[in-house]
């Protein structure tokens, strides 16, 4: 009775996910749908990404959360697009749906609109059943999360097609079994591009940033 | 029409929280429902908290994940009664419910059971909302993840009686300003009781067993 209830929200979401796809996509606009847990990192990783990108790119954010306006206000400062959806006067979801992404798109200038980056709701559970309509789906680990994630929580692993383990800058101060974690992404899913990075530092950001300028591309020529 | 759906689980759930709480108040066993984000440190915190108290109490750990037995693993040296529940084959439910605590339940000897500890599915959002016949909710909350989590996400800790702040043994290398979590708190729920700890070094964890010493003695005497 219950999984009824849900296939059916769950195919009225993809239909909407679809309308979503092809509305962005008409409009060659690369949609990156990130998230994690509470606290992993997503805000700062879209800080510091979108600070290096601006000058490059035309951005805006669709910002998730169940309640507050904190995040969006500290991706204010650079100017770019942002939208806030805010899920407890709507019953407090603890995800995006695509009805949410296609409501925040119609206050969104799509007129030469390269990236959208969505926020989702921190929960490394929920979100992954939900089809935003977006191109690439990011999951962020933290480091001092440990690094049995993939295997405990294997459906968002599974569902992403990037993986973001950051906070790197912390390793030095941890029990982190680096390889371990890569072992663990490769058992839940082999085809992840994992990226490690430090949004604090900087390490490994240039790759990160390079593969984002590469899916723009590919978007454009789609 | 889906709000009505869930006052329905919710109701039905609360109907078996209070049989649960009849069955284990009865029997003079307390129950402490441990719930946080994915990596904030429940297993390392029980795995700490069971080897300090098992000496003086009779100590059961039911452990909820979506799937895995890697936690209850952990816990097992420890020699207390330990049942997993995995919510994978029961729909990957992102939270334990009442009646899985009631099943779980079945599986333990009661008989002298001083302490049962829920371990609860890795989420800050879902678990909030489902009673489970507990006495003492906690949250815990790693310095990693930042002061804005009261909140972002209000309703776990306007729930909870206690708040474990983990893995204060890193605040010397992160930008943490644990005056402002305080407040933060505060704002959501004044009468939370808040122990900030490092389950690693074991700075703050003499209030955290005292607490729970104190707890298991309100219960023999309620």
């Amino acid at each position: 009775m219950e999984i009824k209830v849900l296939q059916k929200v769950l195919a009225a979401n993809d239909r909407v996910a679809n309308e979503n796809r092809s509305m962005f996509g008409s409009n060659k606009t690369l949609v990156i749908n990130l998230m994690s847990s509470p606290g992993s990192g997503k805000t700062t990783l879209l800080d510091r990404t979108i600070d290096a990108l601006k000058g490059e790119f035309k951005i805006a954010v669709i910002e998730g959360d169940i309640q507050t306006t904190m995040d969006a206000e500290r991706l204010a400062r650079h100017g770019v697009q942002i939208v806030q959806i805010n899920t407890a006067p709507i019953g407090g979801d603890c995800h995006l749906d695509a009805s949410m992404i296609n409501s925040a798109a119609q206050d969104l200038s799509l007129d030469g609109l390269d990236i959208v980056f969505v926020e989702n709701v921190g929960n490394l559970v929920c979100p992954a059943e939900f089809e935003l309509g977006e191109d690439f789906k990011t999951v962020l680990l933290s480091v001092t999360e440990g690094e049995d994630k993939p295997l405990k929580y294997p459906l968002m692993f599974q569902v992403c097609n990037w993986a973001v383990v950051s906070k790197t800058d912390l390793l030095s101060v941890l029990d982190y079994d680096m390889d371990k974690m890569r072992e663990h992404i490769k058992q839940v899913n082999p085809k992840l591009e994992v990226f490690e990075l430090s949004a604090r530092s900087g390490a490994g950001f240039d790759a990160w940033l390079n593969r984002i300028r590469e899916a723009v591309r590919a978007k454009k020529n789609a």
